[in-house]
């Protein structure tokens, strides 16, 4: 007999050579239905490996990325298997599962393809799927390996297998296909029930252009074929959701080719957006005890080689600035934080003066190789709203709790309500590889995990993902189509303390080292934005939008009255537009929508003799006539429903 | 008999030889006594150098510049006598007039001087004054003058000779002193009637340090010694105000060498005071219709090779940023101008969307040696308040005017009631010089000329002083102390369009190219807070103080009241501060005078119960005791009377 132990802490006992899926069914026979994979002792298993020792067993299904890691893995092989039936000779290289789906690189000889082809591959694909066929892994001697597939029909399988070590090679079998696989599929094909070729693309073989280009055709597969048309519908929605996209149509950054890659020029209505993200921020922080500085956007090489950021990234940067004399070397800032350390030594503290709370909008520069940037997620210059905490040891647990309650502010007033939190310690076992005092560490990560339970977010800890100068909390917040994205991060840090020698007076009257808290809620003002459009589609909280409302005017002959509605808006520090070109009204009301302007007003005769508009709402339709202020009351109320103050 | 034309147009008749002193005799005898320095037909002459043609005269004063350089130059010959006299054997060099008085740089060879023998010195040169002695100039052969001097003697002297073109050497005798010289002097030494030596210095013979080092004698000298007294109190007074001193005393910015020379780190006081400066400026240029953009900081080398920037500034700039790969090279940028050609070039325009005015506060960098930094005065990275208007040839006019409005708006509200403009056109004589056609530079100039003289300002036309893109306007204010700084400027530009390849559609239909106006009210933010610092000396318009109200409490006990007292100040938005420390009220209030926060609020038992303050203000004393609501009165009155809406 053998003890399994499972994820809920629970021991059973098994006969020795027991399968995950044997005890998949020992628990339920619906589990048993839905096990995709499993992990034994930290090691990926086959659902029918048997188990011959004590371990514990984590049981994988659709729900979990492992179950999902092995469906795609299962299905590259039976792509692999349909695109040889099909295009015999072909020769297989690699095909690997990825985030969303598999692909697998093939050279495909003489043979071309497109996407004209997908649909046969599929039907074949689903013909395979339906066979039932178990997958079954055996190890194989390298000479038989080689033998299997001979240098002359599939060197690149060939060569896979030589740089293998002896004795770890292995063959998945399915039906009549053969793969060499180091393993983690499902039980049989069956549960593949729906799949989707996406693209083609050309790579080549190992990522290196000197090698032979290769075909990689990218799948996905689902359970079923409901899950199929949601991934798609979802990928269509995310499509027109793209920031890049919307960015263009709503008139808010751009990018030059002459100015340069990764670096977005805002535009008047993006630059307008930034700013009142940027005030609603400012105004939280000022409530919060906040103080702003400006500081430069390059810094000596010395300060870097202080901060230790030299060292770590300079090679990878930006490369230094020379000037024309005086054999100066100035770095494009890669961060604020050596900047506000400064600024925190330009003064003598003691304990009462602290925390210390240094804010800034500081944009800071970080070179990325071309392809890697994408809109306005990734990027070579970005603005971080950026802060640092200057505090005692004993002022860390409390600021935690301010810092958190700061962030959840910033989700709830822009409508990230699903959200997560990652708190990372150290290493226990690896303690030497950490900065700072055994007793700080605890304190550290006692206040980061009190605060993280006392405001009672919904949180994961991390052994061993800490940074080496100190625990961290990061934010996760799932967008409306489902996406996970890393938002704000609140980090402890005790060696920037150190390396720029900061220091206060203590109530003992000793000289003592305070702690530095780094924070940003948005991350930076370019990620966050593209992460809100892609988020609200463009339909952001009534209080950002950069029109609130638009009057359109049944015709020419009531600009008069329509620039008066603007005015009384204005009062009431509602931002409109007006429109009052020779068109027809239905006209203005569809562009109207496609601008997504929340709100609508039409003007005409009546509303001009009764001083009244009669409102539209975006995506709703009709909603009434009303005077002005029922109106101002109205937008009043959906600002205030969003946005609230902040409260200390 | 010659005619001679006075600056006035009037014409009048003179016998051949008659002295620009005899003309101005003829004019008054009051003007005779004052006439110090005279222009003949662009040239500079003494006033007894008899005039022998027709011509055009000035006649200079004290209060000319001219009438100030004749002055301080004769002084020099004063102050050398002086020193030959007292010094035998000293080696005289050069000695020209300068901004503020006057220099002689001498090899005083064996002598030492120092401060302490400076009243000897001063004493001799009023004693030389008093002598009333001519200052006559003569043309001196080449080898009669190299002979005066001799090689031996003083070699300065005689290389200055042997530099000399032959026939125009001339010696300036007066009393037993002569001294190889241009010309320019008083007609004698009687109007010097108070001097003053300001300090000595280092000087290498001919500014370069392989040469003899000299000793530099600074001096200065009035007509009256009350000048003499009112310029030393100005001194005095400028150090007082010193913006590197007050910017410390008022924890407004600092410096760290760690992060470069030049490069201010804004404290949470002074990048407050920055912001306020920014939104009065935003919030009136959104009056005005300009929309605010964001750019990065650096561009592609290409970007400036287009501009023309890096031709003309590359090589003393800051040097390109290299990547580690892909060979991008890019430029920290020393304008914002090219960013935002790419942000009109991003749009498609018609006529009818002109002016498109953008506007950022763009923090820009220029390298500087070291040796010219100067507190925020002259600065490696300063932040603009700069705007581009693209606007047609036909709207040059109503948008200059516009711009002079803003321009004067800003002036109004910060307090600076003292300015003169200039306006610089091109030189006709030499028009291949400048980019643009003819009619462009016409339509402009007038336009600038216009705007100026509709606008009422105080301004005078240089000619052939606009820069070869196109011609502009420049402010110049004037400060508390008299000091004059150049601050905003207006300056349209027709290279640039060209360069960008901006156009627009015309309402022919046709592509156009627009004409831009580059424009900086407050020039630099870093300059201009210098500047406020200095003319204010820290004593900002109300509605820029950091603090506008401190409330002292009499005693701990009162500390509640005073906190209730805050919070209803700031439901009035006026920003306060409390001293509630366990010190006596005149050390409390002291403190405060000195930190210069405009009203003091003194809270004790009477004021707790009748829920009142007693008010001082700053410099001033005590003003009454009054409810919150008065005080709050009083506040929001001085605040109206120096920051009005911008009216468009």
């Amino acid at each position: 007999m053998i003890k399994i132990t499972l994820p809920d802490g629970s021991i059973k006992e098994f006969e020795k050579g027991t399968t995950p899926l044997e005890v998949a069914k020992s628990i339920s026979e619906g589990l048993a239905r839905n096990v995709l994979s499993a992990k034994f002792n930290d090691t990926t298993v086959e659902v029918t490996t048997p188990l011959n020792t004590d371990g514990s067993l984590t049981l994988y299904t659709w729900n979990d990325e492992e179950g999902k890691k092995a469906f795609w893995h299962s299905s590259s092989h039976v792509m692999a298997q349909a695109i040889q039936d099909l295009y015999p000779g072909v020769k297989l290289t690699i095909g690997p599962a990825i985030e969303n789906g598999f692909y697998y690189d093939v050279d495909f000889g003489e043979h071309k393809i497109s996407e004209n082809d997908f649909q046969k591959i599929e039907n074949r694909m689903l013909e395979i799927a339906r066979g039932k066929h178990d997958f079954n892994m055996r190890a194989v001697p390298k000479e038989e390996a080689i033998g299997y597939y001979t240098r002359e029909k599939n060197p690149y399988k060939v060569e896979l297998i030589e740089n293998l070590e002896d004795g770890t090679i292995t063959f998945c079998d399915h039906d009549t296909f053969t793969d060499l696989c180091r393993g983690g599929h499902l039980p049989n094909t069956a549960p593949i029930k729906a799949v989707k070729l996406m693209s083609v693309a050309g790579a080549y073989w190992r990522g290196d252009e000197k090698n032979p280009q290769l075909t990689r055709v990218y799948g996905i597969s689902f359970p079923k074929q409901k899950d199929l048309k949601e991934y798609l519908e979802l990928l269509e929605e995310a499509k027109k959701r793209d920031h890049r996209k919307l960015g263009k149509e709503l008139d808010l950054f751009t990018f030059s080719q002459k100015v340069g890659q990764g670096l977005p020029l805002w535009l008047p209505k993006g630059a307008a957006l930034r700013e009142r993200l940027e005030n609603f921020l400012k105004k939280a922080q000022k409530r919060a005890g906040y103080e702003m500085v400006v500081t430069p956007h390059i810094g000596h090489k010395e300060l870097y080689v202080t901060s230790g950021h030299y060292e770590k990234y300079g090679e990878d940067s930006f490369q230094p600035i020379k000037t024309p004399n005086e054999g100066e070397e100035f770095l494009l800032k890669p961060m604020n934080c050596p900047h506000h350390c400064e600024i925190y030594n330009n003064g003598h503290w003691s304990y009462k003066d602290l925390p210390k709370r240094f804010a800034e909008f500081g944009t800071v520069y970080r070179y990325e190789q071309s392809g890697e940037l994408h809109g306005l997620t990734r990027v070579r210059g970005f603005t971080q709203d950026d802060a640092h905490i200057f505090c005692t040891p004993d002022q860390l647990d409390e600021e935690f709790k301010k810092v958190i309650d700061l962030t959840l502010y910033v989700f709830n007033s822009l409508g990230f309500e699903n959200f997560t939190a990652q708190v990372s310690l150290r290493d226990p076992e690896n303690k030497t590889k950490y900065i700072g005092s055994d007793e700080n560490w605890e304190k550290a990560e006692n206040a980061i995990i009190n605060a993280a339970k006392e405001k009672g977010l919904n949180y994961v800890v991390e052994t061993g993902e800490a940074a080496f100068y100190g625990p961290k909390l990061d934010f996760m917040v799932k967008d409306a189509l489902g996406r996970q994205w890393q938002l704000g991060t609140i980090q402890v840090d005790y060696n920037l303390p150190e390396r720029f020698n900061l220091s206060y007076k203590g109530n003992d009257n000793e000289m003592h080292r305070p702690v530095m808290i780094h924070r940003a809620p948005f991350g930076s003002m370019e990620r966050f934005v593209a992460i809100l459009l892609e988020h609200t589609a463009g339909n952001f909280p009534l209080w950002l939008m950069p029109e609130q409302a638009i009057i359109l005017s049944l015709s020419e002959k009531y600009e008069k009255y329509s620039q008066k509605v603007l005015t009384l808006l204005e009062n009431h520090e509602i931002r409109a537009l007006t429109d009052n070109r020779n068109e027809t009204i239905g006209k203005k009301i569809r562009e109207a929508e496609v601008s997504k302007v929340p709100y609508m007003l039409i003007v005409g005769e009546q509303e001009a003799e009764n001083g009244t508009v009669s409102v539209r709402k975006h995506g709703k339709g009709d909603i009434g006539t009303m005077s002005i202020e029922d109106f101002a009351e109205i937008i009043k109320k959906e600002v205030n429903s969003t946005l609230q103050q902040f409260e200390v």
